[in-house]
């Protein structure tokens, strides 16, 4: 599935950054990860050295690994006391997503690798998968037709009255026939996610996870996402969900309303595409992550709407973009203290929202690659609220 | 949601094992932990001393925290400059849960609370959790009687020459609409699952996810559960899925057939079945995890079935049943090694299963609560093969 010459070019140049930190190699061991330059999501253990040729260690299962991964030197995970002669060579410094290695596993590998120096290498590796191949931007795009199929269908199952709940399952049920691997892998502690089917007040309501809008949810073991009420008449209606096929996500919302909306939130939504269309002409190569949030924020300001952009004023999320890609959370993330330059084949899901207490949640989402022409939107779909 | 009286019950059996451990208090960030004592799953950090009143650090949403939490003593996240003065008593020794915390969250803390030692209380955590009340049953038989609904609903969509992704998104279509949170939640590192919708010979493939069966998948990015492959008659048919409600999940797997199946597959049916009795006659306090695993497996061996027991031959699941209620592999976990005593009020998915290569995978799966007079079943349904 991963083309054996990406793979040769993703760890090409994750091994031009090691050498250039001083790090004898690197050791992956999360999924993701070791997916990244294998093609295989087994239970592995990935070598890559600064200069020279990597190893998986393939723990289960083996024998699908094998067929998966596109490393030449593929073996079955060793015992722990064949390790010494495994990495005998002059390795001192080892690099390690110490993002997302539980402290268990760490100390296991610490032992295995033992006399060792383990430096933390999550930033580079964040950074590196930021920006995506001709190849992956490709597997992108078609996750952005098969989500907009979706949403094109929405108004068909759409019915006044129906629970929140029953709309995230008649929309889950679309994206699942489509292909839709199911599962949004984030990569931040404690992160979940289901997507939003929520409406009105329900849409308003702040909560823990780190977005604009996270839903009342069914209950306070899982709070976020749709809940079992009814959709009212009259109010905004938020459906954003993203999709995965084969690995590669992205991420789009979109306004659907029964009847009418105040003008207000119409007033509110215009500023959400006036902000999307600033960022969009803006994701160009060499622009700073921080800048483009910041203009993002005067923008909201200038309508008189800072206290409602992107959430609950006083609970407001602190960002308006975040990158996708095999992951929910990647990089680039336009948000204050970022001043990382955009860099061309990053993939950003722009979304500007905003909550107007007591009328509920407005806004837009799509998912864009940058490129030295401003934004490449990969989820071509009209932007408008849809009435019903 | 949760009971204050459940919340003190639960904090004052952690704070008799933290003072048997000579531990002066625990310190929980991981979201599941949290909500197991606070009632509340929003971004968080809990204080549970070794004696005295526990402290709820609301991050994101205080709001929503506020509401949900039974905790008495309430905050919003402070400064970290505040925590000295916050925690200024006699601690030396902290608990942390090492299986699930990251190095960088690690870190952090420990400069939080800097100059204190932080040791892994994640058995202590999971055992304490593995016991249910009698206000978790109920939650569990609640979870139960949902998912039996939609398994009994399954012969009205599954249809000859249907994908196993259709088949995955009708049964997911109506566990969602009965209240499915969506959310499996499991605690082992780099697991991840969707439920199985798997037919004929992908059901023998191995793979990545600690399991008997695991199905070809979509992709070599998520490569377990349904694949986009046509359903044939004549093999069997393996529903396997949890359903979460109120946070708490059951787990099970029923077999379905278009059609006929070899005389060897309803044979080793019957043998998971006579499995699937044993143990649950055996769900006893006082038995142990090892013994009942060990019993289980001499069962298949008798059978001749010892190379297909718990997986693909060579690549077998080395348990016959594993914990669940907050999360789908909890304590216990009927396996070698595991020297430990049922407790009652346990909670078990038994899953007995083979794989006969050419053939298939069958087996059983329902969710057991360990009672004085054996398991209680929680998944209340016929276990036979439905022929269709």
């Amino acid at each position: 599935m991963v083309p054996k010459a990406e793979s040769d070019a993703r760890i090409s140049l994750l091994q031009q950054r090691l050498r250039d930190e001083g790090i004898d190699g690197a050791l992956f061991v999360y999924a993701v990860d070791v997916y990244y330059f294998t093609g295989s999501r087994q239970n592995a253990l990935l070598w890559i050295p600064a200069a020279g040729r990597p190893l998986h260690l393939i723990r289960r299962s083996y024998s699908r690994g094998r067929q998966e991964s596109v490393i030449d030197d593929i073996r079955p995970f060793p015992p722990s006391r064949e390790f010494p002669d495994l990495f005998s060579g002059d390795i001192r410094k080892i690099g390690v997503t110490l993002d997302v290695l539980p402290v268990q596993q760490y100390r296991f590998y610490k032992k295995l690798f033992h006399g060792r120096e383990f430096v933390d290498i999550s930033l580079i590796n964040r950074e590196l998968r930021s920006v995506k191949s001709p190849f992956e931007l490709e597997a992108m795009r078609a996750s952005g037709r098969k989500l907009c199929e979706v949403f094109a269908q929405a108004p068909s199952f759409l019915k006044p009255g129906m629970r929140e709940i029953d709309l995230a399952a008649e929309f889950e049920f679309r994206l699942r026939k489509s292909g839709h691997e199911g599962y949004l892998r984030m990569r931040a502690f404690n992160q979940e996610t289901t997507g939003l089917a929520v409406a009105g007040a329900n849409a308003e309501v702040p909560g823990c996870f780190d977005g604009p809008l996270i839903g009342k949810g069914l209950s306070a073991a899982a709070p976020f996402g749709p809940s079992s009420d009814a959709i009212k008449t009259n109010v905004p209606i938020v459906i954003d969900y993203g999709i995965v096929f084969r690995g590669y996500m992205v991420d789009m919302t979109r306004i659907f309303a029964f009847g009418r909306l105040a003008p207000e939130l119409e007033r509110a939504f215009a500023v959400a595409i006036e902000i999307q269309a600033w960022l969009a002409e803006n994701l160009r190569p060499g622009r700073t992550w921080e800048d483009l949030y910041s203009e993002a924020a005067g923008l909201a300001a200038e309508a008189g709407l800072q206290d409602n952009f992107m959430g609950y004023p006083g609970e407001q999320a602190k960002f308006v973009g975040h990158g996708v890609g095999l992951e929910l959370d990647e990089f680039p993330v336009l948000a204050p203290k970022f001043k990382y330059p955009l860099q061309g084949g990053q993939t950003i899901a722009i979304e500007p929202k905003f909550v107007l207490p007591g009328l509920g949640a407005i806004g837009i989402e799509n998912t864009y690659a940058v490129t030295e022409n401003g934004g490449e939107k990969l989820t071509e779909f009209p932007d408008e609220i849809v009435y019903l």
